[in-house]
């Protein structure tokens, strides 16, 4: 069997729990769920930040919901650059020692004092997809994208779990690195 | 023998032709050496440009020398999306088509109606080296960048030339999906 998997690219957003949200929006806010994403429960929404680092600011990012129990920024290494911060490469929650930043909406605005990360490429297995890829969880696999830009994406990480669903998530810059324009499909390779 | 070549990252930058040079910066006028680059006889310039697109601008862009009977503006695919122009993936020189772009330096412009590429990662190998490398012009080749986001390069095209030293070059998008910090060797595979 070919492994085929759908690769996503993930733009730069934001994670924001509870109390963030109320800090940036107001107290008992709800963020407006905009358009629901392939992993089920995740969604954007209608509501955007400012992200600020020692160097700059990108204006306008998503915000996913559902709220978390860490606030957590993911950019690309070039978003990093323009900020100004050194974001390490990590999974997602893994936030011990990440950079910092400000989180701001008009005149509100939160400092994280870790947060910023650059995600670490993976692809998220239901069990039963696992099972039949042959893979477990926290296993490194090679993906290979064909194209103009054809590469071979190794030290990608397997995460399973029945919340998921099958797709492989890279950053802007890898996506850009490898022309993966919407609906890219990916192959797992030995 | 293990085929290793310096991976060097190539930012955005611009080079110009006479003619353009003097619209900008007078007539008459030199562009100041700041730097030699890896490549015999080119060099980054003290002088800088702003790039101009339908959705943005680039401040203070390198240009680099000597200069060039075209023009040419090589971004990023993240750099071209900002701009908001479609940049295709070309060999250095290969502006047919190509997307256009202002190039300014305070009120000074001009106006590109092609001219913006993303560059194709490439290795410029010297006769001996491409001898030793067991390639020749034009050949396609794989190069694996190892580390956190190691990944094998597919579509890498050998350039060969007196003119040249060995280098393999890719852009700000790829050099971040690979972490090719400054020093980074890539291992040519089979």
């Amino acid at each position: 069997m070919e492994k085929k998997v759908l690769v996503e690219t993930s733009a730069r957003h934001v994670h924001l729990t509870r109390e963030h949200v109320e800090a940036l929006f107001g107290a008992g806010y709800q963020l407006t769920r905009k358009k629901d994403l392939s992993q089920p429960g995740q969604f954007a929404c209608e509501e955007r930040v400012d992200i600020t680092g020692p160097k700059g600011t990108i204006k306008n990012v998503s915000i996913l919901g559902p709220e978390r129990p860490e606030s957590q920024v993911e950019v690309s290494a070039t978003d990093a650059r323009s900020l100004g911060v050194k974001a390490p490469i990590r999974e997602s929650g893994d936030l011990d020692g990440s950079a910092p930043c400000t989180v701001s909406v008009g005149d509100k605005s939160i400092e994280l004092a870790q947060g910023v990360i650059v995600a670490k490429r993976h692809i998220h297995f239901t069990p039963e997809d696992a099972a039949a890829f042959g893979v477990k969880d926290k296993d490194i696999v090679k993906v290979r994208v064909e194209g103009e830009r054809a590469l071979i994406f190794d030290e990608v990480i397997c995460r399973v779990s029945p919340k998921y669903a099958l797709a492989m998530h890279i950053d802007t810059d890898e996506s850009n690195a490898a022309c993966a324009v919407p609906g890219t499909m990916g192959v797992i390779v030995d």
